[in-house]
């Protein structure tokens, strides 16, 4: 029996915790692979792969794409930027010409809140979220649970400190979600104009100052401070966020001790996070990038499934 | 005996009848590949496969790449906008350094028509022609015949009718060339000013207004607008055009019962064709995006079989 | 009892002459797949090989890919300028985030010196130099040597020389280095303000007027020359470059009767060479084309060997 029943990956929102479950176990089968002499396995052999990039993401698209050479499936990417694929065409349009062409898989990021979600209605092959607006981004979700669980041995029970800007934030989104569904407790984080009106509603609580988040936390992720939205907000600037919302050793010194310290990349050090704690061994930033190889390759394998 | 005696594609003007049937069904054997488990055969295994596009397009670039993948060429795709291969340096200069470095075949799209005639005449690789200047685009052209045959079981004796910008358009161009040299009687219609001045050279007829041209067809072809076209020939505007000569229900009552719309897209939707026919069985537009890659499969395929 | 002792490729300055004539021969060997039907070996199936270029270089990124793909590698191309990779992340932060990935090869292309020595020595994936600033080109020196070898049998006692920007080319530097390594005497001309001030340092002598240099040459490299760099340094214009340094029959007359006329692409016809002397059969430059793919391959081959 196959417990993963879903033929796309829309976000976190839609899996059970089994299933968020069941793919972490696929993941960490695939990291396997990534760590072998030969880095590849037949697994996908004549599957094409779309990746459909409206934003540009050099890290997520890289990521995808060795996932997807790991387990032998052809990649295609296009980016909106340079595709004169979208000029004046509707994304369904696009999706449907796309389509016509018989991908199995189509990876995409898009500036719109449920653009994935639109597509997954309209077209055959399995469509993976990539990252859609403010609302999920539910493979790095999954590598933030793979690598906690690496480090920690499960999500359930522990303290997770989300600090930044959680508005406008879709890691924040997903990680909240999944983190909640696996039983952990989380607790955010930040300027206040940059914490969503009604948080408790997601099942985080926000805390403030950043200190009393901190405590006794066992995971602590920074997220990335976009300085276009500090203006929005009237926050003063970057060097008064680092004062204020920064990590360094002597805030995390009130963490639980062995507490571990993630981010979503790229890392403005000297902002969210001080560059003095860049190569403590709890700071596990490159152990995320890693996972997301093999987070990825599960996803690709499982949404190529059988279709339930 | 190879029926097919080409080493490159340059243009539907090239082929014999004979020829182009030899494609169609050998396209007909590729599109059968598409739709297995595996879409990949190991035909082109070894072989390099360059896409040279002076022009943007990531719709053809992304079906003759997918078609390289099903055949298990290797693919490299050079786009002469992020390209520093072309700069202060000729076409010819540029293609005898590709060559040099040994691709079996070079798909070029370029803005001056009989670019590709010029490079197969200098190099050793396979040239296929992916749309050159206002001259022609063959691929379109076949994959547009493989569209009608699979609808109406032949190609001779049909009504076509081709509406719009017929001067400017390279897919006119060689889909009248292609549908005459098969037998069929193609009409074109449009405004006049975007009719070549002596259509009736190429085999085909012009017939004012729209509606002459639609009754009795067979398959109705309607081709993109480009407002800066309109503009240059004083037609007041895409919305004029739309009233004019764009396809809808009324209008295509006219033609035969079961006659098929097809267009090269992507579509304006609302300008050559209303949206009311997006989802009728005879609009196939998507068969065509699908069988372009079974006729470039069958493309790929031939002009790689041993020289002449 | 492996010669080539070197996990990362960054100029030819860390290569004994052992090591270079080992990495020819293995490019000799390696050229002959670049002519079967088949153009490809399973040597690296399972690798991944990253191709990171923050200039842009189609040539010689094509030139990697396609001799990755020729050793069945999986490539990833990551170009700085449509990367949002390197927004506000330091090159070494964005070398890590790749290490994460697991790939094998890094080839990277860098306006500043030293990049790929430093990010050797921060990354676990074999570091190959694509060009670093206006210090060293090792693979373009490695397909110099190649194709001088192919035609004179030999580069030991030859008279070798270089024409024109020696000051801003690393072409030039990393060439000096390999042909004096091997024993070759090496001759540089150019205007005196792009000659640098020590060259003598570099093993090479420096001739003033060209005509002087190429008497008795057997090899001659033409460089090309940037306009911007003529104008930095007073020098009049390309017009009169042509006239002082351009190679044509009547300069090329003072040279040995069987010289070869190279040069590292792309050509400014009529400038650096006279378009008289395109054709001629001692005039190898798209050999050297060739024999780059070859190189790459044996470069690619040697630097995912066992480390030591």
């Amino acid at each position: 029996m196959r417990i993963f029943s879903k033929h796309h990956l829309l976000g976190i929102e839609e899996l059970s915790q089994k299933e968020i479950e069941f793919i972490l176990h696929t993941a960490e089968a695939m990291k396997e692979i990534s760590f072998r002499d030969i880095k590849k396995v037949p697994t996908l052999r004549g599957k094409t792969i779309i990746t459909f990039f409206y934003e540009p993401s050099t890290r997520t698209r890289t990521s995808f794409e060795i996932a997807a050479k790991r387990l032998s499936a052809d990649t295609i990417n296009i980016s909106a930027s340079t595709s004169s694929l979208v000029k004046g065409e509707s994304l369904l349009d696009t999706a449907k010409n796309l389509q016509a062409m018989q991908p199995d898989v189509l990876i995409i990021r898009h500036p719109q809140a449920g653009a994935p979600h639109f597509l997954a209605k309209h077209i055959d092959a399995a469509v993976i979220n990539a990252g859609d607006g403010m609302h999920e981004h539910p493979t790095q979700a999954l590598l933030d649970a793979m690598s906690i669980i690496e480090k920690k041995g499960k999500i359930k029970g522990l303290n997770i400190a989300i600090i930044g800007d959680i508005a406008h934030s879709r890691v924040a989104r997903s990680d909240i979600l999944l983190f909640t569904k696996l039983g952990a407790k989380v607790t955010v984080s930040g300027p206040l104009t940059l914490i969503p009106p009604y948080i408790e509603a997601t099942g985080a609580n926000y805390c403030f100052p950043i200190e009393s988040a901190l405590e006794n936390a066992d995971v602590v992720i920074a997220l990335r401070v976009q300085q276009e939205r500090l203006k929005q907000t009237y926050f003063p600037d970057i060097r008064e966020y680092a004062i204020r919302f920064g990590l360094n050793k002597k805030r995390l010194s009130l963490t639980k001790k062995d507490a571990i310290v993630m981010h979503p990349g790229p890392v403005n050090w000297g902002v969210e996070l001080d560059p003095e704690i860049m190569d403590m061994p709890q700071t596990i930033i490159l152990d995320q990038v890693t996972n997301g190889v093999a987070v990825r390759m599960a996803i690709l394998y499982l949404v190529t499934g059988e279709k339930h």
